[in-house]
């Protein structure tokens, strides 16, 4: 057979079907501007015009702190654009020892260990825990993210239990049924993504200590923005010391890039000496472990910037609910305006965008299950009650009528 | 059971056999001097102490050079730290798609993507390959990078056939004995990293030509090194248009971080629209997108540089011969030394180190097979004279006597 010609068959018939779908995704040229956050100048087809960006993950405009710039400006002129190494082979600097130390002292753990992102930090980390004892069974949320199911799927000869999602009736019921003698993880996140909502993680400690599992906790919507010093869900909580492991990111409160690993010595030296996602591949530029450390350090301070986050969010659902404007309600800073249908919400998107100056992403299917399409806002600290004004008027005029009926 | 246990005890347990074997692996503290390159300022238990670094895979001194690290300044002053969100979700910058167009033009293909890392484009690119039609069988090179097999060994339903190491008979023959109607692909490097031998493309395109295989080509160790333009040993033998998917880094011949695909405008789409990797992750900041842009321009002139790498390789390949020690030879930029032990191993590296102000990088299992243990040397085009006559006395000084027999 002509692999060749099967193969682009296929990928042009899966990219008609996209379109079809109104799922076709177009990475809109965004041109962040360091001293504006968060106007952006979109580069688009019409010529380059100032837009308000309302997707951005980088929830406190950490990336462009002036610290953070300078740290990550100076490791530049003194230590080069790369690390050129592995970790193993030439590629750990005291900076990035110094990051892996901020990071353990956040969430309370004896280690913490860097990774390329979030996504190989989950993957990873999931499947070295999953490997190292037989007939291991995982108890997954039903909303996990997708680097984390990748590491599930990833881990030989384990086996993968959906629960319902925040639902610890339903995790309890699952564990209960599962052969006692099984090893067991639950793997969870605090504030999911694409909801808002908040996971209680001390109720599913609970049941982790119940039922001799151990815990697997994601943070990267919450790191930096949640706890007296930035640790998460877990630290407001007071109960980061009864998770085993915590995962975060330096790419979305922190403003930086990078994932990471945070939990008892053994664990966290075990998966840095096994893990292939972290042996086989480049260590983080230097600039990049001094942005972020720079990141942690300022945020483990600026509790100010975290109530300023927490007011603007309020203040943007107050905002869109006295519109009456159809929000998927839920206590973080993530604010989700629902739109149920591929290309209504591409096109609600494109029309933000275009006619009104404001960047929102329509989010689609795989991100979210289809029939729940929806854009995701968050108001940083810096978006303004003008942008926030803004924004309601141009959703009022771009949403079509009965649009705020269909989200009941 | 008690999970948390039984996992600490399996952590314990398995790190006291690495410290058994001498494969615990303790990442050395090498901070990186950009004006000094190769020489580095090592953080060790003694203190600080400067060394010179042989086993870096910043192979042209990238990493240091002025024009990218003034782009990777700028840029941080102009966009900030971090992308802040993935490549759909705000993340994609104008730099992010000048420096997929300058890619693409590197390659002479269509299209390229960027991933955050080689690893990444590799697991995501091949498993998006062989998920994309039913029976694929893989044939993938014995050799092949541990990304790579990831990415095989993730692709739900694919078959993996592994020929000898650059074997064109036994590949032909693995080819024609799978039926004819299976797709296939041939998966497999140019410059193999720790043996430093080279793929003969051409013969293997010859060979899916014969059998209606598509080919997938890892350039990580020879992009910016080698052809014309830097566009690897694909260009360099005049054969990158018979290949169908490149994969390439950023981090190692261009010095500064991230990965890549590049091939038809379709394929690559596809790939763009379905891998998960790529989708979840954020995007590579604006300013390492950057400094890679300028630094693939740079090398796309720079073929002195490539120049200087080659008679360095050469040369340092030459004073070990000229002194008896034990080389693996082959015909790169890559420069082996045998050792065949892994606690040896260690202890040259060891003794390098803390004696010579040498740094080596150990290389064992599992980067390695065992018994194959090495230190991989890498001259650039800033190691001297001086310090090749420098390490050559410590090698002389460090390997065992009758080393050089043992590598027969």
């Amino acid at each position: 057979m002509d692999t060749r010609q099967a193969f682009l068959s296929h990928c042009q018939s899966n990219l008609a079907a996209l379109r079809q779908e109104g799922r076709y995704r177009e990475f809109a040229h965004l041109e962040k501007l360091a001293g504006r956050f968060p106007t952006y100048r979109w580069h688009g087809p019409a010529g380059v015009r100032e837009v308000t960006v309302w997707s951005s993950n980088d929830y406190l405009g950490m990336g462009a702190h002036p610290a953070v710039l300078a740290a990550a400006g100076r490791a530049v002129e003194e230590h080069g654009a790369g690390a050129g190494g592995t970790r193993n082979i030439s590629g750990t600097s005291p900076l990035h020892a110094a990051l892996e130390a901020e990071l353990a002292s956040l969430h309370g753990k004896p280690a913490a260990l860097l990774f390329g992102s979030g996504y190989i930090a989950n993957q990873a980390g999931i499947a070295a825990v999953l490997e190292a004892l037989p007939g291991f069974i995982v108890f997954s949320d039903a909303k996990n993210h997708a680097s984390m199911i990748a590491g599930m799927r990833g881990a030989k000869g384990a086996q993968r239990v959906i629960w319902q999602h925040n639902d610890l009736a339903d995790l309890e019921a699952k564990l209960a049924a599962a052969p006692a003698a099984a090893p067991k993880l639950i793997a969870f996140e605090s504030v999911y993504s694409m909801d808002g909502d908040i996971a209680p993680i001390g109720a599913i400690c609970d049941l982790a200590e119940r039922y001799g599992a151990m815990t697997y906790l994601d943070e990267v919507h919450a790191v930096g923005l949640y706890g007296a010093t930035g640790g998460g869900i877990s630290e407001r909580d007071g109960v980061a010391g009864r998770v085993d492991l915590i995962e975060g990111t330096l790419a979305k409160g922190f403003g930086v890039f990078g994932g990471y690993l945070a939990g008892d010595a053994a664990m966290v030296d075990y998966i840095r000496s096994t893990a292939g996602g972290l042996i086989f591949t480049t260590a983080l530029p230097p600039a990049v472990a001094a942005a972020a450390l720079e990141s942690v350090l300022v945020l483990k301070r600026d509790a100010d910037r975290r109530a300023a986050l927490a007011e603007r969010a309020a203040t943007l659902k107050a905002a869109l609910d006295a519109a009456g404007l159809p929000r998927i309600p839920g206590p973080s800073h993530i604010v989700p305006v629902w739109i149920g249908e591929a290309e209504l919400c591409r096109q609600v998107a494109r029309r933000l965008l275009e006619e009104h100056g404001i960047y929102a992403t329509p989010i689609n299917y795989p991100t979210v299950p289809r029939g729940t399409e929806r854009l995701r806002l968050c108001a940083t600290p810096f978006h303004t009650d003008a942008m926030i004004a803004g924004l309601v008027v141009a959703l009022q005029s771009v949403l079509p009528a009965g649009q705020a009926m269909a989200a009941e």
